[in-house]
């Protein structure tokens, strides 16, 4: 398994750079007989798509999907789902001011000292551009896990910087640019955004997703269980330095009277394990918050060595996310989806022929 | 890949229950040439085993290690190392009260509906038993890195229920039973255990794990990066419900001029960033943070469900840690240092050929 | 995926030296429920062990298996089952003779240019003792196979050195130290290997392997192609130099008209393919051959090199097998069924929600 | 790792069908600073790409592959590389005619019954069309191999339908349109074949594949055995129902004193090792040799099945090649260097410190 796959038998292979011909990847794995067309990637890419508000990056792309194989007749056949996005609308040379220099807090330095060079256009590899490949693997993941089971995997902002957002509606997500579960925040968010492009900053945020209806059972205990896979995936996204199951840090300071969720015929009565116990899942909600840092792309002057590895300054102007975690929402989304319908497949291998014991509880 | 192993080049493979015979595993893709003796394993494995002090499980195991191959006249061949550790005092019997109960918190119910059926005693495969054979592994590797590249991966404790610990001192760490990094604070975690114990409750805990001296340029981006295979790696022992890089979480308040650790031709002047960019290693110490959710194994009655899903209640008797979080310093050392041995290799295979360009900071 | 360790979903590892306190083995993934003791695994290690007649190596081992986890009251519970097998009757001072001189035809030379360093007692890890690990694995593959689908994994020797033996019967095989299909040549065998043996020389080998019943739909086009993974497991095991499935070489002379297997609704009509198109598993008996190359510890003298690169000869006494092919049999079965479990694994994983549209043909 | 990649550092994954909009495949893992352009893989699949004579599929394809990422400023980056095919001139009405029946010999069968359902169209997924990812990343490795070791991955062929063609020199290969390494010989193969496509019917081939200046010490016993990865590569291409290293099965029939390569300070005396040894490169040849069956797309009248299990016949029109074998060389040649990159890259990780102890031989 190579850095730019993941996943055991849903299996999501990734290439592109952000100024490149294009950016694509390969769905290997997905049942046959799921029907399946463009439009079903393009509305979760459209979702996390740039320039769709003044908060993010203006770079202009429509984010156009095309499926090269795998699908027949609108169906899929069981064979690899390739397919691309061509970049559209790269301006290279805003690059060329910081090409020999390296942002603080950005790839741009271990790139370059691990592979002896870089593509330094864009971000190139190491682009949030890049996540639209997962957005467009998470988008069949999504749509098979609610058709086989009815599981529904949603996330939203949760803070945006110190504003910590407590969610209130499911309806309200998709009705503002943020992704915030409450309207009421919007304006607030709004001016705090305007503030901080002003100013050339950036801020860090935090996304919760959720995953409902996920059957008790999924994972694979003891590497291979669901919340290191969850993990691992929630880490690869650009930015993110934490990730939470269930009660996550909050866990520190509970007892286990308080902690262990009480189980009754009636189900559980909390959900401090955060739908995974043991690496398998509960069959309740499975409970997923991370952390994403600032944007490293900032026009904040900062210090910083160039490329001979002597001192200098940088500021980077050009098209920036402020915020990175705002188009972060989907992303997440993506990456629980993925995971969650690699451990379906991975459960039905091993244990196609079990019937659970005891009557699930959710 | 299965369930049970973890890592693409320098893979560890894992067999065990709590109960059985004996507890192994096997490390494959280990360089040849490494001084390797039972002794180098059981060192780490003796700072983990139970029955060390009051305050963890009493259960009396001298976990000794056989090595079974791999190792010729004291060097490593460059074959898989096979190895167990037999399991000495189980007490079965302990377990037959909660046989047909499900512990809240435990992973009792989801082994028993995922696989149609468990190992009861002693917590089966779900044991922190388990975690033996990380140790003896992640010692392989602690001693490759240190002799190849100088890297020391060293943790403690940094909070014990509501009491955080301020890191004072390296030294101090092997010098009391919690591996707390200063002194002064033990005998006030004594007391606070002591208590807890009486209560039959339990707490969580936070480890800190930090590896010094990596190089520039482990890890391999997209999904194969250093902080994701750490993220996993941390997410699979048990209890953990959070992992963190650098920052980690209070990275969402910070702002990007402030997270973005500056450079110099002298080094970095901050490490918010714990030691990895776009998932490659940045030279920096690698900084870890885990959280571990309170032992689910109490004495204090809980509401439950039994095997035929009527209501029930529990309470745990038996030998068990109060709290998993203190043995688990050593755990999270050797998941580090299997992860960091693991892209050495995996580095070193396709860049083999790259020299740095700049010189490298720190 | 290291490279001692097969399998996708039915995952084996394997570890051990010929001359090592013990080799053994992890096979992760096998489904919960099957029920399973070391009895199950002993009959097929007694079928390949050493010292039965006097056609094989003279070392004295009972090869008994001792199970360490994965069996819970005589059931496979989905956790790994460790197992380890103790070398009881290694004779390392016979090597000493030929420790520092390469034997053709024999790994000695690869490993210790691979490595810089080898354990040459017994061949080390190049030891066809390490088959023994395949056969345990095998039979647990075997086992499940025909619980659950009625698959009969079965093999025979069809050629020693120049002669060809037709397949007369199946109850034959087990009933002559060779694994002959026909009790008629086996006095002719007898003859021809006294006289190999008493010449020093030794001699190659053909199996066939068959499994019946195996359903429609096993294989996974391109890579992972039943086909493929057969080669593969094939031609891991020590001194096989070639692998058909079907067919095999002899397709080369025929026509599309003469291989391509005619099918009628009441089957197919003759079974060119193998069972297998496409890389998919027809619904035949899968057919597979392997060509077992002379064992190269031979009594005659031949030019070789010694550690220092200097010209010598060497001639190997010690307890050898004077043609490995006679105790392959139960290998090469073992590790079509560790092929066949795996894609069965694999099939009901993506494709648990399909029924072939058509009545099945065998 | 999913069915439609291998490879384990250099990793290949590819997608695709005949008649979809494109096929692709994505290279991951190779080493940054090889100079590329779409021109050093255009060149092979020229050699493979049909038209290209009367005697293999008219099907006019320019063959042009667009290279996607993972490459800036002429060099690899070391990211992925990613890379498309579109496909110009699909006839997909030709295939109307046995869209419900099944070709004997062919993957038709199959497909459907593993699935339920298949894209019939020019074969789909399982026409040959698919083998060009694999050139394409074969000339990656290929031209790697060559600027890093010297290795040198050559092929031809061997035999065609009763005709054995002797070795007679690689200048001769790439001068007609067999890939037949004697001049003299391509007149009576032209008649041959000019007389099988007036029949109607196809014949099987052999192409062998030399790979010269691989260095000791390649491959992983036991299970990732050089010799057993270039089987499973083998045997994963269309058509191909056998794989012999070295002797092949020609080594049944030799004694040990005959076919164990003696070696001397001036080099091995002979090669039916085929260049490998306990699955590691021994520094001579590696030496591989293939079976391709014949084509099951025929016009000669058949007997088969329908989609509804009737008994019919079929007769296949179209456009296709009468024997898969004449352009089959490059694309073993790209499969075993695949194989080799892979190796050399693994080889590298493990033992990146050893300096074999002998001075090597070839």
């Amino acid at each position: 398994m190579s850095g730019n796959s993941f996943g055991t038998l849903f299996c999501v292979t990734s290439f592109g750079e952000s100024h490149g011909p294009a950016l694509g990847g390969v769905v290997d794995g997905c049942p046959p007989g799921l029907e399946l067309s463009e439009a079903d990637l393009q509305r979760d890419l459209d979702r996390r798509k740039p320039g769709t508000s003044r908060h993010v990056t203006q770079r202009r792309e429509s984010d156009r999907v095309e499926i090269l194989s795998g699908v027949y007749q609108g169906c899929t056949t069981g064979t690899p789902i390739g397919f691309i996005v061509r970049n559209e609308d790269p301006r290279s040379k805003d690059y060329a001011a910081i090409a020999d220099k390296f942002r603080p807090g950005h790839a741009d330095y271990t790139y370059l000292q691990k592979y002896g060079r870089r593509d330094p256009r864009g971000g190139g590899r190491a682009s949030a551009r890049e996540t639209l490949v997962r957005v467009a693997a998470g988008a069949i993941a999504k749509k098979w896990l609610a058709e086989r089971f009815g599981v529904r995997v949603r996330g939203y902002l949760a803070q945006l910087g110190p504003r910590r957002i407590a969610f209130r509606d499911w309806a309200e997500v998709d009705a503002n640019p943020f992704f915030a579960p409450d309207a009421a925040v919007v304006a607030e968010l709004e001016a705090f955004l305007d503030e901080l492009r002003k100013s050339g900053d950036s801020c860090g945020a935090r996304v919760n997703v959720v995953a409902q209806r996920v059957p008790v059972g999924w994972g694979e205990p003891v590497y291979g269980r669901l919340d290191a896979d969850i993990a691992a995936a929630m880490m690869s996204i650009n930015a993110v330095k934490g990730v939470e199951i269930g009660a996550g840090f909050a866990a520190v300071e509970q007892k286990g009277s308080e902690h262990g969720d009480e189980m009754t015929p009636q189900g559980f009565l909390s959900n401090y394990a955060g739908g995974i116990l043991g690496g398998i899942s509960t069959g309740q909600d499975v409970l997923v918050s991370i952390a994403l840092k600032p944007t490293s792309s900032i026009r904040i002057a900062r210090r910083t060595i160039d490329a001979s590895g002597q001192a200098t300054t940088i500021e980077t102007e050009g098209r920036h996310d402020p915020c990175v975690g705002i188009r972060a929402t989907p992303i997440a989304e993506a990456m629980l989806a993925c995971v969650l319908m690699d451990h379906a497949l991975r459960h039905r291998a091993q244990c196609g022929d079990v019937t659970p014991p005891v009557a699930p509880l959710s």
